[in-house]
């Protein structure tokens, strides 16, 4: 019998108490799925950044940890958590990504807010340029950015995508180091922030890379909030910057007296971009469980050196 | 030498009158291009229904007259209209109206005005479903209406469409004649009216069908104004509808004391879905151009009798 602790919270357990143990039946796993299992018998562990266990020492024969959010910044900064640590790449997540992404592109290509906010009974006929003629950077291309890549190239985008390391994504310009992050942001018109939260990401967009953009560029973050200096981008945002909308933030609920709130130039969304979806989740969750009761490679799994 | 009458007014020459010259030249064409020919020696005409020609009898030697228009209704009902006309399928018109669509189904989808009227500092985490179960149908399968219909497919939403006749288009349910109009209606979440104007279809969105939509059901019309009869609109809003987001109108522009500007469910864009551009443009009227003087079959000619 393989013991598996639910340990993300009681609001997930709500959500996952009937497909999780659909997708792990359809595996064909025998399973004693629990919230409460002597720490010494479980096998593995579903777990989340502000979940039931803080402290994972005592989970000895644990064979994996399994987050079921996609950032894990919160995780690898755990002493106590030593055991195999996986991120979620979950199908669904992703679509939710790439439809938020492409729709704020859109939003800010079209320019829609003039008209969702300024019906005034003027008509101005201005006719927006093509997807072709604005420039989009993505910064970040892990499966997240690399799908939110491909889907503006094929609408139509001009897109550069900067990562760490070189890679190939069909109609999609990739850049990486230093020299590849300043190109990419002095030629964009719209940025967008999915690099995942580690060390050396902290603040990537800073006072000195934020003056690198043109006037009136466009940001949106659904990667991480600490991504951004909040202080240097709303001093960018008066400045130079044309709008920043922003789904993710240093602080959970964003505070009501925030600055963002009130800025003109910022759209807050409540954290809506990047949700696990618990029907395709559930199955990614089984499928690394099966992995590891078959003796195969887990997938996804965390380079604590790296941070994700 | 080939003469072609400009007839589409000073605001288009002064769009065109670089680019058609060149379009014509990389066709291999010699032609004599002016905005003032002896109408007995024009062997084509480029025209816009609000042009400079509206008594098409004199020009007895004209082998075209093509539009620089998607919509050609105003130059249909002209009985002095007897040469082959031709519809304008421009590329970047394409290009254009997907990226309308395609914005506006993802602004409605993802529930984008809650966010960018409402910054008022409260949390809000209301995760929108995905796409994939966000039915959204298509009225008319033209040119404009199998591309959004395919790009909206792509992107993960259950695509269904409505022609007058039936057709096949990847990833797209195809239904036609008056029960799949109403079968289509009842099934939407978002509506998108991309069919031609015609007699058949002037007020194709009566009282009737917009009963049969859906509470909350979203209507999008970048097609023509007179497609929906505007006091049934309003009713309907103001009954059970989501939303309408307009780009035509059956007067443009919609006068500033219309309803549609005060009403909290209306969105008025001004006739930005569906611009021509004249750089992709210039060629199809080159090509046309071309076919004529090769005595080759005319591109995208109007049936007189359908009326499109």
């Amino acid at each position: 019998m393989i013991r598996v602790l639910f340990a993300a919270g009681a609001k997930c357990w709500s959500e996952y108490e009937l497909v999780l143990p659909e997708a792990l039946e359809a595996k064909g796993l025998t399973v004693d799925l629990s919230r409460d299992h002597a720490p010494g018998t479980v096998d593995y562990i579903v777990t989340a950044p502000n979940g039931d266990v803080q402290d994972y020492r005592p989970y000895r024969c644990c064979k994996l940890v399994q987050n079921i959010w996609a950032g894990v910044e919160n995780l690898t900064d755990n002493p106590t958590l030593t055991q195999p640590l996986a991120r979620m790449v979950d199908p669904g997540l992703t679509r939710g990504m790439v439809e938020w992404v492409t729709g704020h592109v859109l939003r800010h290509h079209l320019g829609m807010d003039r008209h969702i906010l300024g019906q005034d009974g003027i008509w101005r006929s201005e006719i927006p340029p093509l997807a072709a003629d604005r420039p989009v950077t993505v910064l970040g291309l892990g499966a997240l950015g690399s799908a939110c890549a491909t889907t503006l190239s094929d609408l139509g985008f001009p897109v550069r995508g900067w990562a760490r390391r070189d890679k190939e994504i069909p109609g999609v310009e990739v850049f990486s180091g230093h020299d590849g992050l300043d190109a990419v942001l002095r030629d964009a018109q719209i940025v967008v922030l999915l690099v995942p939260l580690t060390a050396l990401t902290r603040h990537l967009l800073n006072a000195e890379r934020l003056a690198l953009l043109k006037r009136n560029t466009i940001i949106l973050n659904p990667g991480r909030g600490p991504l951004i200096d909040d202080g240097a981008l709303i001093a960018a945002l008066d400045s130079h910057l044309g709008h920043a909308t922003l789904d993710v933030f240093e602080t959970e609920p964003l505070p009501a007296d925030h600055p963002f709130w009130a800025h003109p130039k910022v759209t807050v969304t409540p954290h809506i971009a990047s949700a696990t979806r618990p029907a395709t989740a559930a199955t990614v969750i089984a499928e690394n469980i099966r992995r590891g009761e078959a003796g195969q490679p887990f997938q996804h799994l965390v380079d604590r050196e790296r941070g994700y």
